[in-house]
């Protein structure tokens, strides 16, 4: 189960320029998990402006799409940025909250006993509220947040990291979150606030998976051109849930095969703007990408 | 052969300070190339202010430093320079050439047939002259530069570049080297020059090794601190080819294990003011560190 943004985005890189395309959390997750043979389901909101035709495509996918609250008379939540010639460094022009403004989460009644909750980045509160409507715990709890939460909401932030078992964040709220300039120090101080599993998204640097004292490093494939990074945080979190959800197995290994995941399905997702790359990905393409991932990594040296 | 700068350093990190120090790109390659069992050699030069114990200490980890020119009376070359809390970036506060402004190579007979060649960042002309020197091509060149040089002597880096058959170059380097934002393009443009592989070293984002459409990536260790990363590019570079000579071994598949292990020595050099960590450092200490760096990276997918 997914609960998070489904939205309309602008997005301007140095590569071009799209005024109003789906977006969203969520989305994104989901095309991502729907890689893997999962049944996944969505829990967020739009208003009566949203395509009807993109639910019903997202239902191909196996997504359930009935937990999508259609507000009448609302507007979709927009987000709007501007991308630098490095992609590394974003502006956001707009940020129009609409339906999201006064969104209270309702777990459809088949979708109470998830396996695998993934937490869209989303107000803490929003987040806490779905864990409280669950009954049982899931066997794995994934929370994404950003900085924006850390500055606006930091008690509820911290009530639901309590309640999760694994945190994806970026390098930069990971130094914001923990204080700690060094990433390892970084990871040592958020377990203390709950998650057992630290996920430090660097973007074009890869991606670190700490555990217990283990830490693990997935790459960001090298490419050619980066055409739009809208998504590639969120398209890593559910390649990363997604894999892990199809393959029933929470195990430090299968984690790191999990970022492996993450991190090939974000190579993908850069390489058009907004969803459009990953709304035509196919497995064997997933596949051979694994292959150039362990080309870039895996080395052979006996230990003396 | 290690052609490169002897030489002082005054460095100031957030963690202390130090006045005048050992330093040098000859100085740190020498130290990372001695774990690996080879007869080295440096030609440079430094002045009758070099401390002759230093050059006994080199002595002992069998490195040849008769083709270290003592200039009499002449002032070593001294380099002093400032980090920031990230230490990421840093600030060159004094650069005093001293006897490298009139540096004039001179190999000794006994060195005149290296294997392996490692031209350490120095005047590319200088680089030039040594391989002018060398009357029998060595099996590999490797060649470290910086963006200095391609500042102020763009047509002799060219030169020297159609000469070798490794360059090894930060990533702010090989955009200005390339005039291409992402390192693949980069590397592809570089080859075009004369090299047959590039080697970009990323910092903490760990280093990408290139070679006919071929792409290896080595990471750097997850470290808690770094104390201060002086010499850190040219211990990596001195890894990468010590291992490469005391292996013998050229291919590609070897080039895989040269880089991973110029990391492995690197994340050791920052560990300590200037080459002090590499003093001391023992090949029980490399062996376990290359088994945290298989753990950090090795997997384990079936492709199907």
């Amino acid at each position: 189960m997914i609960v998070g943004t489904v939205a309309f985005d602008a997005i301007e890189t140095p590569f071009g320029k799209k005024d109003k395309i789906v977006g969203g959390a969520a989305t994104y997750i989901a095309l991502a998990a729907s890689q893997f043979n999962v049944d996944s389901a969505i829990v967020s909101v739009v208003g009566d402006d949203f395509p009807k035709s993109y639910l019903e495509f997202l239902e191909t996918k196996n997504i359930d799409t009935s937990g999508i609250q259609v507000i009448p008379n609302g507007k979709t939540f927009f987000w709007s940025g501007k991308y630098y010639n490095d992609l590394n460094s974003r502006d956001t022009l707009a940020t129009e909250l609409n339906v999201l403004a006064d969104f209270k989460p309702i777990v459809p009644e088949n979708f109470l006993q998830p396996d695998f909750l993934m937490l869209g980045n989303l107000h803490p509160s929003v987040q806490m509220e779905v864990i409280r409507q669950i009954p049982k715990r899931p066997k794995l709890v994934v929370l994404d947040t950003m900085n924006y939460w850390m500055n606006n909401a930091w008690d509820e932030l911290m009530e639901v990291l309590k309640k999760i078992d694994v945190i994806t964040i970026n390098d930069e709220e990971a130094r914001q979150l923990s204080g700690e300039y060094s990433l390892v120090k970084a990871a040592q101080k958020i377990f203390a606030l709950g998650p057992k599993y630290v996920v430090i998204k660097k973007g074009e640097h890869g991606a670190l998976l700490f555990y217990d004292g283990k830490v693990f490093f997935a790459p960001a494939l090298p490419l050619e051109e980066v055409f739009d990074p809208t998504g590639a945080g969120d398209t890593f979190a559910g390649g990363f849930i997604g894999y892990l959800a199809g393959t029933h197995d929470i195990s430090f290994e299968n984690m790191k095969r999990g970022v492996i995941y993450g991190s090939n399905l974000a190579s993908f997702n850069v390489e058009k703007f907004g969803t459009q790359r990953m709304e035509y990905l196919t497995k064997p393409e997933i596949s051979d990408r694994l292959n150039e991932f362990k080309q870039l990594t895996q080395f052979d040296i006996e230990l003396q």
